[in-house]
């Protein structure tokens, strides 16, 4: 039986899930794996007025980082403060005093791998991070330790929960985004300050991670094209619906080739046949294609203290498991895999869809479809709908054939300058 | 770069597609892992007709087993014969020589695990079988790696692809089983003698695998209650859909207590609300339910040359980097894992979906209900369909709340009994 000493820093809802699954699956844990885990130390900010102090003995809390950095027992330090700062600081000294860091800090890692692995390698450190992307879901071992002998060409993910909850509710209830956000704010299903999620940075965190793995290439957050949810609104979450699509916050990573990626964030219609398009409220999925595996789907919970936990405690496992400097590292600063370049937005194919209020007069799609035609887009479906008498007025929905976003960048351009052309209503990215 | 040299054995559509991964990825393995995996001999039946002979060069194949244990150059045999002879022996030999054996072979492994385990341990040799279960779907990794701090209490999986391809089928055409069983095998998705998979062979070998390593106790596939589809009628499909329900073969696995495990493999009726209701065609997937993650599931390609070989080379990988005496086992010779006793059929709890023809007359609902009464059998809901005035028949659809199998065999029994009931036409397990 191997003795292991750990400790947590940050007490919240990460924190205090993982010393909860230490404390409650010891026993198992002890007898499966032959490991004896325990936290010996937790470091909060504050003593007196912390959540969840009674789960622990006093004796284990300090708000002192050196108690923990300076005691030899502890060989592993779990960082669940979230954010780059103190966390950042705090991962590298742990680090640099040879500690193994497993953290669930999506953020911090996504902003600052390469100081991080740099500092892990000079020490024989291990660095762990399966919570990071996918709450419990194990889609970091996954790609390393099962899919290593595919040539990953597709990666695309459900990983923020928060904005999959607001759009299933808008899909299910046909309500507007304004009013759902509330309700999830004042269900605590979304911050105060909801930006992080529905203006999509999370997913932006997270892809960078999931596409550096995937296609074992840095992918830096400045490279991640990012569009949030808010202005989805129920008409076209109602027009998708009429054509068979569910409206996904989809983080997207496709490689052209072996020196061609594109990574991005956006709302996405998807078909209602696709396996990711019923993943619905707080879960994730994340869906990939590798040239020996064909596609695959991993599911789970995305967030919550136990889930997320889980994924934190199996991290911890590996590390006891593991040898000082038997770890794994990614190795991203190589020639080989470094990208040329990030495949630029304009010159992305994808679907489109395109819903647009017109003049309701004879010939009106005549022009429209002249324009399309000009610019080399071709025209996939079309539903004419919500027929206004009262001001003259109708809305065509087109879903085209895959196109060049430059394309149909210059087609809408030049759609907005007909006079029969009232307002290009929504313009959206269509996945098979 | 270490080099590891390995033998194939079999070179048919699992043996050929290991070949394949390994030399169409061999430069992104060398690279990403460090490795360089050769194949140096595959033992073949026959070196003038064999299939696939052209892949690979001529000196490559070899008749006599005996050419590969004792080339003490080959660390690493792949198994991807099949069936339990020559492949159990064949296995055996490998290990007792001290070469680490990767298998896709479910029905060996569930067999006769004991001894190829006891031979592995005593020469420090690997035992490595991702592929045995779900084919491309890392599953047995995810248990071991990933779920470890879990305590699972639910494995549900559709895990043989055959089946899942004739029951989708069956729901989208609605046609009846043989004529679809008939299709499948002029398709070559069925085998000529259909029985390993339409009468659930295949997924209690598999069940027995993923139980084991799930609830860490040995399951024996004599205590795996077993069903296969044959019975299962386009009538029965049609009412399920009416109902909001689909019915899939599933490999079911729960754990009652610590000693208390329930195994199964039998149609069951699913709400279309789940995600396994939408696993269709050649695709399986495994749904989970640990303590600390709750649900996952994990979906992909169950079968086909390529995704099986995915699985394979990702154990060949493994199994290449981890030093001989410290491969991983399983320990099911263990006091404290052994179940007393698995879950007896009667003792299951379970909802049920019960069709049956009656006569169409006034009372006769009044009856039945009496029945169920006695029984303690709640019923859920209940249809009435076809009514049909030539013979004064009326079909009657009963989905019951959760209830015991045996009172539920019981009232079944009395039904019979009653002259108002003419025939009891399918009895069906219904999971939610």
């Amino acid at each position: 039986m191997k003795t292991t000493k750990i400790a947590i820093l940050g007490f919240g809802t990460v924190g205090s899930g993982v010393y909860t699954v230490l404390q409650q699956n010891s026993e198992l844990i002890r007898h499966r794996q032959l490991l004896d885990l325990s936290v010996k130390r937790v470091l909060v900010r504050d003593l007196l007025h912390g959540r969840n102090l009674a789960l622990a003995p006093m004796e284990t809390f300090t708000t002192d980082y050196a108690d923990i950095l300076a005691d030899g027992e502890i060989s592993i330090v779990v960082e669940c403060i979230g954010g780059v700062n103190p966390a950042k600081d705090y991962i590298l000294r742990a680090l640099q005093a040879g500690k193994t860091v497993v953290t669930a800090n999506k953020e911090v890692l996504s902003k600052h791998w390469p100081d991080l692995e740099r500092a892990a390698k000079e020490t024989g450190a291990g660095l762990y991070f399966e919570a990071s992307v996918g709450g419990g879901i194990p889609i970091i071992r996954a790609l390393n330790d099962s899919m290593q002998a595919n040539n990953i060409s597709r990666v695309m993910g459900i990983i923020n929960g928060t904005t999959n909850y607001i759009l299933t509710k808008m899909t299910n209830e046909g309500r507007a985004y304004e009013e759902v956000l509330k309700e999830a704010q004042a269900l605590g299903y979304a911050e105060a300050d909801p930006s992080a999620d529905v203006d999509g940075w999370d997913c932006v965190y997270k892809l960078s991670i999931l596409a550096s793995i995937a296609f074992h290439a840095r992918v830096n957050i400045e490279n991640i094209y990012r569009e949030g949810i808010s202005k989805v609104s129920a008409e076209d979450i109602a027009a998708a619906k009429e054509l068979g699509y569910t409206i996904k916050l989809l983080a997207i990573g496709k490689k052209q080739d072996e020196k061609l990626l594109e990574v991005r964030v956006h709302p996405t219609m998807l078909p209602n046949s696709h396996p990711l398009s019923s993943v619905s409220g707080p879960f994730n999925a994340i869906f990939l294609t590798g040239n020996a595996v064909d596609d695959i789907m991993l599911y789970g919970r995305g967030a919550g203290m136990l889930p997320t936990a889980s994924a934190v405690v199996s991290d911890v496992i590996v590390a006891a498991k593991t040898a000082k400097g038997a770890h794994p590292y990614m190795t991203f600063n190589n020639e080989f895999d470094a990208p040329q370049w990030l495949k630029n937005q304009k010159d992305w194919t994808s679907s489109y869809f395109l819903r647009m209020e017109v003049d309701d007069e004879l010939g009106v799609l005549s022009k429209i479809a002249g324009v399309f035609a000009e610019y080399g887009v071709s025209v996939h479906s079309l539903m004419q709908k919500n027929e206004n008498k009262a001001n003259g007025s109708a809305e065509l929905i087109f879903i085209t054939d895959t196109a060049r976003e430059l394309s149909v960048q210059n087609a809408l351009c030049a759609l907005r300058a007909l006079p029969c052309v009232r307002e290009i209503k929504s313009v959206m990215r269509v996945e098979e």
